[in-house]
This record gives structure tokens, C-alpha cells and sequence, in this order.
């Protein structure tokens, strides 16, 4: 399974008021690089399958969320992958329902239904912070992807808390811009 | 004023039991590149004054610390720089008693001494992590310089805490290897 997330430098994935745009603007933002672009596009062409956690859900399939103009859509010419929502509080309403499948029997059980849909790409955990910091705490990630943005927060969710893990990093795949440095790790044990 | 420090993934610059070789494994292990060497060799080049907290005094002036065939010596033809060492306790024994001088006024005045003896050269805010913490709130650092070594450590003396910065990394300088990532920003006022 791949972790890959957008964090600040002192590793926090959200933070107070206006920090979601300074972490996110090499995905979304107006300044994005060409490198930029290129990371997106060549991590979402390997997506099989995504798994996320319930605040995710609340954005992306919220209606300034997923929509034809970004991430999945007119660029890739394809709609988004199928996803899978951990959360023990099922949304009342799903507005992707053919991509949403909400999972209330744990991160697990999420990956494996998440394998069996992803085909021959890959598994991506695409945070939240609390998600993806329990998913490495289970130590069911086997490549860290991290697009750390150029700020310190000071305060946020963080990503990291009490994870121990070693890790080697991938650099011939390390790519920085202005907007972040993507830095690709696997795990190892 | 440059802060220049050597962190986990997670911003730990100090960790459980054995993480200190983990950490500097780039700058005093047996496993360095020939980047990673280069690395230490331009900082070490550009240093005209040191500044450090207590913990980071006893490493390096204790028994285990800079001697003639590390860090400063033998690979530089010459002696470490004047040092600056902020402390509200003195210590009792100072063994590079030429090199050292202990602040106790605390880390402005520690800086402005620094200056004062650094020449044309620049002042290197080197740790540990509650002096490079305290010196990212006061807004006294101008460049942050992160080794930022492959490894979650869970646990240990972090180095942003409440800091809120923006920052703009020097992506020429940014150089990935095996064992860090050397990331070199500046900080944005």
C-alpha cells in the first residue's frame, strides 16, 4: 500500500484557517510547476484504487470537491478511481455514489477491498492525517509519498505521531519545486 | 542568521536510544556519499561562527566530540570556528577552551557576539533543537538548512514546535541522498 499526502514541513497535513491552500498549491493551486503537474498526473495514472479517511470523504465528494476540472477528470480523461471511506459515522449523503463505497469495519477491510478493485495498479491511502497515522502505526504502508510544502504550521493534524519506522529513499524519483518537495520513501522492515 | 540541523522525517533532532547515529549517518557515518561529504565541506566552508545550546556544548566538547578527525580538522585544514554556547548554566570544564565562549545572556546577545566574529563569513545556528526552536519564534533565522534523515522516530526533542513560518526552498542547493535529504530554504518575513 502506498501513503501518499500533502504535508507541511513540520508534518502536519492540515493546519489553522487559510493553510490548506499554501499546503496543497502544487496540486491545485494556480503557481503549479510542469514538475508539479507531472507528479500528479503520473501518481494518478498508477491509482487503482484509493482509500481515505471520513474528513477526506467530507472534502472531495463535498461540492467544491472531486468534480471534472481537477485531480480526476478532464485531464486524465477518466473519472476518479473507486474509493474507499473508513469511518464508523456513515455520511448521510454520497454525492460520487459509483466511486464511493464507505467501509465501517476498519482501515483493513478497507485495503483489501480496495486491492481487490485497484486490478494490476496500486493502493493509494490518500489521508487523512489520522488515517494515514494509523496506517503507518499498523505498518501496512510499504511506500511513503510525501509532498511537503514549504511552510511550518505550528499547529495542525499531525501525520507522524508515535510512528516508528525506517525508511530508504527513492531518489531518482525526489523531485522539488517551489510548491514542494515530492520525496518517495519505502518502508523497510 | 542560518539554522542548520539535522532532523528526523518526523522533526525529531534527537530520539530514542540509538537515533543519533540514524540521524547523522550523511555527516559522521561510515555509509556517506560523496554528496553527502560535499555537503558537510561547503557549510563547513561557509562558517565563520557557531552558535549552540547546552546539549549540543557537551557532544561536541565532551570526550567523543570534535577532535582533529572529524567535523573540523583534518578534511578542512583547520581548527572548528569561534563557538557561542547559550546557557543559563556554565559549565565547569571546558576542554576547546580557545574556540568556546559561554553565553549566558541568552541567544541574542549569543548572536550578536557570533556576528561580531564570524567576518565576512556566516553566523550557523547548529542546535540543538530547543535553541533552534526558540531562535525559529524569535524570527531571528534568515535560512533554515534541514538534513532531513529516512526515519520516523516516534519519539524525541522536537525542533518546530508553534513556529509558524513560510518559507521558500533554494531548489539549485536541494540535494537527495541515501541518507538525507538536504533541503535548504529561506525564510519568507
Amino acid at each position: 500500500m502506498i501513503l501518499d499526502i500533502t504535508i507541511s514541513l513540520d508534518g502536519f497535513v492540515t493546519g489553522p484557517d487559510d493553510a490548506v491552500q499554501a499546503l496543497h498549491e502544487w496540486a491545485v493551486g494556480d503557481d503549479r510547476t510542469e514538475q508539479d503537474v507531472e507528479q500528479l498526473a503520473t501518481l494518478t495514472a498508477a491509482t487503482g484504487a484509493v482509500v481515505m479517511g471520513r474528513h477526506t470523504f467530507d472534502v472531495v465528494d463535498g461540492p467544491d470537491g472531486w468534480n471534472e476540472d481537477m485531480h480526476y477528470g478532464a485531464d486524465q480523461g477518466d473519472v476518479p478511481p473507486p474509493c474507499f471511506v473508513v469511518t464508523h459515522r456513515p455520511p448521510e449523503h454520497v454525492r460520487l455514489t459509483d466511486r464511493m463505497t464507505i467501509v465501517t469495519t476498519g482501515l483493513r477491510d478497507a485495503l483489501d477491498q480496495a486491492t481487490a478493485a485497484a486490478g494490476d495498479k496500486d493502493v493509494f491511502i490518500m489521508g487523512g492525517g489520522e488515517l494515514g497515522g494509523s496506517a503507518l502505526r499498523d505498518g501496512v504502508v510499504d511506500k511513503l509519498h510525501l509532498h511537503v510544502a514549504p511552510v511550518l504550521l505550528g499547529a495542525g493534524t499531525g501525520l507522524f505521531e508515535g510512528s516508528r519506522v525506517t525508511l530508504r529513499i527513492d531518489e531518482a524519483a525526489t523531485v522539488v519545486t517551489r510548491n514542494a518537495a515530492h520525496l518517495y520513501y519505502d518502508v523497510v522492515r
